[in-house]
C-alpha cells in the first residue's frame, strides 16, 4: 500500500490528525468529485436524464458492493444509510408473539431501540446474550440459548461503536445456522476496515454504511439480503421501486433485493459509494485490515504509556476503534483540547448502551479510530498532545 | 420575477428547453453550490465535523420549509425523499382491521402499493372516490363516503403526476375534518408551484420532495406532522435520532416530528434543500404559481393547435404539468424526437394508475412539466418540435 499516495489523494489529511474514522472517514478525492461530477450533470442535464446517462455505472456500484462481501448484485439494496439498511432487514421480519430475538450487550443504541419496539408491538422476548471475559460475545451462551429453541433471529454487531472489539461473527453464524434462526450482522463499523465474505460468516442480512470504513460519501449504505430468505421478508415499506401495481386490488413484490429499495434516490452519492468501494477493492482489503490492526494497537500501546490514561478496548480479535479516558479529564475535554492541537478525535458514549450493564462500564471515553491513511507520526502526535493535557 | 436573471443563476438553461420539472427541475446554481461546498467541508475536516459547523444552517432548514407551508419548525421531519416521507407517514397509522382509507383515482402507484399492502397486513379497506365530471375528486362522493362512518384515512395527491390537474385540497380538508377523518396528503408535485398552507387545507400530514418544483437537490424531502396528531403516531422505524434508550427495556419516543428522522443523514443535500426553499420564500410562491399557471396555459393551447395532437389534461384548476399526444407516434418517440432536438420532456404512464379506470384512459402520454424559469420563446420550440415530427 502506497501510504504516501494515498494520503495525497485525501485533501482532509492535511487539515487535521484525522482519528474519527469510526465516525465518518475522510473521503478520497475522488470520491467527492464523483459526487460533485454527478451534481454537475444534474444541474445542466436535469435529475433523470443525467440518471440515465449515469445507470450503466450505477449498475456497476451493486457489482462492486458485491464483489466486496462474496454476494451476488442481485442480494444488494442501495439505500441512504446503514439505519435504514438494518431498519427495512428488521422491519421486515414477520415476528410472532414470543419470538426471541438473541443480541449482543454491545448492540447500537438504534438497533436496541428497534427491538424494544418489536416487542411492544409483536410481544417478541429480545434477550441480549452475556459477554465473555474478553468482552465479545459469548459463544457458549449464545449456543445454550440457541438450543433452548423459539429464537428467531439473532442480530449483532460485527465490530461495536464502543470498545474496539470483533465479534466472532463466523462463529455466531455457524451457531445461528444449527438452530434455524435468521442471522443479521450490523457491519457498520466492519466493512471497509476487514475482510468480509458473507458466505463464510453465513449472515442471512448485513447492513453497512458509505460514510465511516469505505470512506463514502453521507447519506449512503447498502443491505445484502441473501437470494435464499428474500421470499420470506415483507419490506416494511413498498413502492414503485419494490414492487409492482398490477390490479385495481394486486400487486407483487420485486422478487429481489430491490425490494428494500426505494424509486427516488440520490444518485450522486450512490456513484460515490461505488467509487470508494472501487478503492477498496483496488488497495485490497486484506492490506487494509493489516494495517489499521497495527496502527490500532501501536496507539494502544502508546496511550497505555501516558501516565493517567487508561485504554478501554475489550476482545481478542480488535478493530480501528481505540477508546480511553484521562484520569482528571473529561472526554469532552480531551476531543476539545486535541481538536486544538489539530487532531481530530469524538467522543463515545457506552453510558448509552443500556444492555452492558457492567459495574465497572466507563460512562463516556474518548474515541480516536484509526484508518489506513494514518500515520506512525499522526499517532505521536496524538498521543504526545493527550499527555500534554 | 426577474425571469432573466433567475435562468442566468440556471446553468440548465442553456442546455435544453426543460421541461421535466415535474421530475426532477433544475436546481439553481446556488443549490448545487450549496451541496458541493459541504461536500468539500466533510472532505477537509470530516463528515462530523463538517456537520458540527453547519449546525446553525442545517436547523434553519427547519424554519425555512415551515415558513413555506405554514407551520412550526417542529412539525417538519428532514428526510431522503418524498417516498420515505409519505411512508413514514402512512404505516405510523396504527390502523384497525376493517378501517376505511379514501384515495382518488389518480394517487399515485407507489401510495396504492402502500395502500394495498395495508389491506393484507391489517384487513384494512382501500377505496378509491370517484372523479368528478373535470377528472379532480368528487367531493360529493368523498363527503358521502365519509358519511358511512368507519374513515381512519383520507390520503390523496395534491397535484397528480399524470394529468395536470389540482385536487381542491382545502375542500377534501373539510370535509375530513368534520369526519374526524386523518388526512395525508401527498404534496410531491405541488409544493414549490402552488401556495401551501397546511392550516387552511387542514392536512395533519403532508409529504413533498426537494428535487421537483422546489428546484432542491436529489435525496432530499420533508414530512409534515400536525403537532396535534404526532402523538398518536407510531414511528414504522426508530433509532436514536427518533427515540432515547433510557434502559435495558424501555425507550421513548420524541415528542415531536423528529420521531420521523434517522440520526445519520445527507447533510450536504438537506443544506441545499434550505437553499431552495429560500429561492421560493424570496422570489414569492404566489408570483411562481401565478407565472406556472401562464406558462402551462398557453403551452396547452398552442400544442393544442397542432394537427394531430391530443391535450389530454383534467381539471379546474391546472398545475405546471402539460400531457399529450399526438396521432401515430409513440410518446417515447416523441420524448426522443423532441430530446434530439434540444427540448427536454418525459414520458408519463397513466396505464399504472389502476384506480383509474376510465375506459378512455390514455395508457402512455407526454409530459411537458413548465417551470417559472421556461420562456414563451422555449414552450413555442417545443411546439414546433412536436409539430414537426
Amino acid at each position: 500500500m502506497d501510504v504516501s499516495l494515498l494520503r495525497k489523494r485525501t485533501p482532509g489529511c492535511a487539515e487535521s490528525a484525522y482519528f474519527d474514522n469510526a465516525g465518518s472517514a475522510l473521503p478520497a478525492d475522488r470520491v467527492t468529485q464523483t459526487v460533485i461530477d454527478h451534481l454537475l450533470l444534474e444541474q445542466r442535464v436535469g435529475g433523470y436524464v443525467a440518471a440515465d446517462l449515469a445507470a450503466a455505472r450505477l449498475d456497476a456500484v451493486y457489482s462492486s458492493v458485491a464483489s466486496l462481501i462474496n454476494a451476488e448484485p442481485h442480494e444488494i439494496a442501495l439505500v441512504e444509510n446503514a439505519t435504514r439498511a438494518w431498519d427495512m432487514a428488521f422491519y421486515a421480519i414477520p415476528f410472532k408473539p414470543g419470538d426471541r430475538i438473541l443480541t449482543s450487550r454491545s448492540e447500537y443504541p438504534s438497533n436496541a431501540l428497534a427491538f424494544l419496539q418489536a416487542r411492544e408491538r409483536f410481544g417478541v422476548k429480545v434477550e441480549p446474550v452475556p459477554d465473555d471475559e474478553n468482552g465479545q460475545l459469548c459463544l457458549d451462551a449464545l449456543a445454550e440459548r440457541l438450543g433452548q429453541g423459539g429464537v428467531r433471529l439473532v442480530a449483532v454487531n460485527h465490530a461495536p461503536t464502543y470498545d474496539g472489539l470483533v465479534n466472532p461473527a463466523a462463529e455466531i453464524g455457524e451457531l445461528a445456522a444449527r438452530a434455524d434462526a435468521l442471522y443479521l450482522l450490523d457491519a457498520c463499523q466492519s466493512v471497509g476496515q476487514l475482510p468480509i465474505d458473507v458466505k463464510r460468516i453465513g449472515c442471512h442480512l448485513l447492513s453497512a454504511t458509505g460514510r465511516k470504513y469505505l470512506r463514502g460519501p453521507r447519506g449512503t449504505g447498502f443491505l445484502y439480503v441473501d437470494e435464499d430468505v428474500v421470499g420470506r421478508l415483507d419490506p416494511p415499506f413498498l413502492d414503485l421501486r419494490a414492487g409492482t401495481w398490477t390490479g385495481p386490488a394486486s400487486f407483487e413484490i420485486k422478487a429481489d433485493a430491490k425490494r428494500f429499495e426505494t424509486w427516488e434516490r440520490n444518485v450522486a452519492g450512490l456513484l460515490g459509494l461505488g467509487a470508494a468501494v472501487d478503492d477498496v477493492l483496488d488497495i485490497g482489503i486484506e492490506a487494509i485490515r493489516k494495517r489499521i490492526a497495527q496502527l490500532a494497537d501501536d496507539l494502544r500501546a502508546g496511550l497505555s504509556r501516558v501516565s493517567g490514561v487508561t485504554v478501554c478496548d475489550r476482545g481478542v480479535v480488535r478493530s480501528g476503534i481505540v477508546t480511553f479516558s484521562k484520569d482528571g479529564l473529561s472526554a469532552g475535554d480531551i476531543v476539545a483540547g486535541l481538536r486544538a492541537a489539530g487532531v481530530t478525535t469524538a467522543v463515545s458514549l457506552p453510558s448509552r448502551a443500556q444492555f452492558d450493564t457492567r459495574a465497572d462500564k466507563p460512562p463516556v471515553v474518548v474515541r480516536a479510530s484509526v484508518h489506513y491513511y494514518n500515520t506512525p507520526a499522526e499517532q505521536e502526535r496524538l498521543i504526545s498532545a493527550v499527555a500534554g493535557l
